[in-house]
């Protein structure tokens, strides 16, 4: 009986040491494959995610549940005021909040703000358009050049940019090292005084890699000869960033209008006030540098990229975290101790601040640009609104760099709500010069009309959203299928990935109500 | 040989011994002396701290050393923009910033605010202005009763108050024990939904004893009838929270100024714009319970009041730092891990946004009290004034709020920002009002004066500042004295505890040049 008894008991020590000698191979596998780095020749057709995923399986894995953001806000329904401020800009036909990375590129296709061009030399916009969306943008620049990548429409590329936001726009495919190779950044950085990418810790790598999108630019309007001699113009991606960034907790933003200012430069021309405009891009880099995250080091990666555990691996999560308060364990509570509750409540207050402002500052700005087409309706020459043009155009950058990438609010709250009231009380000093320039030219009590929805803000900035999206969708159906045929031939993207990309007949789109 | 080296071993251990016996018994003594509370009669004369120090020898030395700040900031030339906003009240004589409680009392009596009474039954200001200043008020609340006390004028007590802010203003003189004697705290307290005093915890104490001062207030005009039946009229200090305070990250701003409208009460009537205008006090409890430390349960002792450590005695030091960045060491680094000097740097940054659109408000607030006296002059009814007013009114309030506790900057900080924006944005549309009406009685181009010196600013307020610095130096040598003389003779104070408080002629005075 006690030999029985030894016998079972070794069998089950002999069962238990098996398993845990499998787990242990099981986790050494997973170590060695791990650790395999692309070979020295890289990886073949790196701007294709999907062949980093032999690789990093659970980094792509989480980069493809960037889809899961797939709601937006129609920010011109939530704000017209907005409409007004950018009328006679794209922008006050298309605007909506971001969605995951997974939807960038598509997004950019469908917006009304790439228009409808019908071949490769339409507009209306630039190639630079392009600039953020793709792992194809840094391909093109080192194929064709930065310059000839900067020449020419939006259209040009079509066909060729066509893999989303992925590996190849932050890594090393030979050593899945952080990695920029968009010029721009260090540019702007060394104009700014900052370390270039290269010269940066690892920590501050995991930010500057999305300061590669997330930042204020314009496109610099370059005269160049190509290889044949050819006069061309680039419209090249810039920072304007030579009067400082972010540093003792200011975002630069006045020292940004000081540099637009002494280069005479404007994104467009207001079509209702005639003042010559800047349109903010999303200066995520610059406000989270000024808040109190960035002073003390946090990277964006830290909470929109948090480390992640499965098994015995962790890995930072590559769903880049729309609203890091959806996963407070991961994000916050590194270092915050109080309860996510709290927490979340606290963000709350500062999101409400920011919409108190943000309604006073746009409805000023909205009243102003209005305002100022009633004066030159009323015979007001130039002269006369020179000091008023110059207000709005720099109340408005001001407020409209506050909001204009919208963790703002939370990574830099008040010096978000600095610029808005700063912005707010210049509109209101233009408007206070209008008053008296209207009542010399005989106009005493001019009311602007209403532009609380968006439909009577886009009539009152002459937007034709039917016209628009009807010739958008014409567009979809006919040189979008070309790009994507040619796209598909040439293999360049991998049609089942974005087999369901586009939402735009799915109810998900601002513009296409069917 | 053996037995001397054992001889001197053990008269060393003796000694050893004895040394650490006697540190032993030292602590003992300290410890007793400490635990041993005031017996159960109290503490006689309770008003003079120093009959505490018995008991609390340590509280007191430190509760003296408020003595050490003696300077203090001219408000109104650093930002002349106040007079104008407070003109034809009395802020718009004297305004400084605080020093430590040692001077509380000292300048109050020295303050043009208080103007020169010749009797116990002259002007201008009622009792009430006494109560945050001193122990004797309290007592005189228990003594006379709250209704007596807030009858009469500021004069009436010039000789009962006579002790600075001390221990029986929030200590229980038997038991030591944290307690507050003035009622209007606990009023506030309930109409605000909060718990009272006495229902709070022990860490909420170490706040509220604090909120008997430092919260904003008025006057509320109470008839009562005295014990032989005379009709008589206080002004009672009460609390305007009924709809809410510190909620949500909100102070109340708007809460108080819908409840100040109900009851159409205001401080005073502006003699430029002659607008019903309300001064905020010092709101540091609204805003420390608005912003982060204050949502995070840090009381105001813990920064204010940090505990120190003697030998092996730990206390709460009774300095009251006024600022807790000068002791850094002791306030802000139980909790903050960063360094000194960049916790210092960001605490600037929240003070630099604050001054900015500190500027920005008051001088948007000071032109449209100017142009509204233009408008009365050029014949604008009140009628045509109303909306004008109201929007005065209320964005001064919110702007004053703002800035009328100096450490609101810091304790919430984006709070302050939107409240100094929201205040210069309703003045902003009020002037785009006045703009109108000033066309239309034919002022096309009116531009307010100048006031951006504290001379300007005092001539277009009409202060006198010669005739009122001369009545104040005739009261201080006439009435002042014999207030002096009585509380001597009375023993209500130790005059060599406040020999030097007096520093009008030491050049620390805001009005006496000599």
């Amino acid at each position: 009986m006690k030999f029985k008894l030894l016998l079972a008991g070794s069998l089950v020590a002999v069962g238990a040491m098996a398993l845990l000698a499998s787990n242990i191979n099981e986790k050494e596998k997973q170590r060695v494959e791990l650790a395999k780095a692309p070979s020295e020749a890289g990886i073949a057709g790196k701007e294709k995610s999907e062949e980093w995923a032999k690789y990093y399986p659970r980094q792509f894995d989480s980069w493809k549940k960037t889809k899961e953001y797939d709601s937006f806000t129609d920010m011109l329904a939530k704000d017209p005021a907005l409409v007004i401020a950018w009328s006679g800009y794209a922008f006050s036909k298309d605007y909506n909040s971001p969605r995951g990375h997974y939807y960038a590129l598509q997004d950019n296709v469908n917006s009304l703000r790439t228009g409808a061009p019908v071949d490769a030399k339409t507009g209306p916009l630039p190639t630079a358009c392009w600039t953020c969306k793709s792992p194809d943008v840094p391909r093109l620049i080192e194929e064709d050049g930065e310059l000839e990548y900067f020449t020419g429409k939006w259209a040009k590329y079509g066909s060729q940019i066509v893999n989303v936001i992925g590996c190849a726009n932050c890594h090393d495919d030979k050593t899945a090292e952080l990695k920029v190779r968009v010029p721009h950044l260090n540019r702007g950085l060394q104009a700014a005084g900052l370390k270039t990418f290269e010269e940066s810790t690892h920590q501050d790598k995991r930010t500057l890699v999305c300061a590669q999108c997330h930042v204020e630019y314009y496109f610099k309007k370059t005269e160049w000869k190509d290889a044949k001699g050819a006069d061309k113009t680039a419209m090249v991606v810039t920072l304007p960033w030579a009067n400082g960034v972010g540093k003792d907790g200011n975002a630069g933003v006045e020292g940004m209008i000081k540099y637009y200012d002494e280069i005479n430069f404007s994104d467009w021309t207001h079509n209702i006030s005639k003042t010559p405009m800047l349109k903010a891009q999303h200066p995520g880099f610059e406000f989270w540098k000024s808040g109190i995250h960035g002073q003390k080091g946090v990277s964006c990666a830290d909470c929109h990229m948090p480390y992640t555990q499965e098994g015995s691996v962790k890995y930072s999560d590559h769903q880049v975290k729309e609203n890091p308060l959806d996963s407070m364990d991961q994000s916050c509570m590194n270092c915050h101790r109080e309860s996510e509750s709290k927490l979340r409540g606290i963000v709350h207050q500062k999101y409400e601040r920011k919409e108190f402002l943000n309604k006073v500052a746009f409805d000023n700005i909205g009243k102003a640009h209005l305002e100022t087409g009633k004066a030159i309706e009323a015979g007001a020459s130039d002269e006369e609104l020179k000091e008023v043009r110059k207000l709005i155009r720099h109340g408005q950058f001001k407020a409209d760099m506050a909001i204009a990438a919208h963790g703002n609010y939370f990574h830099a709250p008040e010096e978000t709500l600095r610029l808005l009231a700063a912005g707010s009380d210049d509109a209101q000093k233009a408007r206070l010069l209008l008053v008296k320039i209207l009542a010399k030219h005989g106009v005493m009590d001019y009311i602007a009309p209403d532009f609380d929805t968006k439909d009577k803000a886009q009539k009152l900035a002459k937007v034709d959203i039917a016209a628009l999206a009807a010739e958008k969708m014409k567009f979809k159906q006919t040189l979008e299928q070309e790009w994507k045929k040619e796209a598909k031939a040439k293999g360049r993207a991998n049609p089942e990935l974005y087999k369901d990309v586009d939402t735009i007949n799915d109810g998900k789109s601002s513009w296409n109500k069917k």
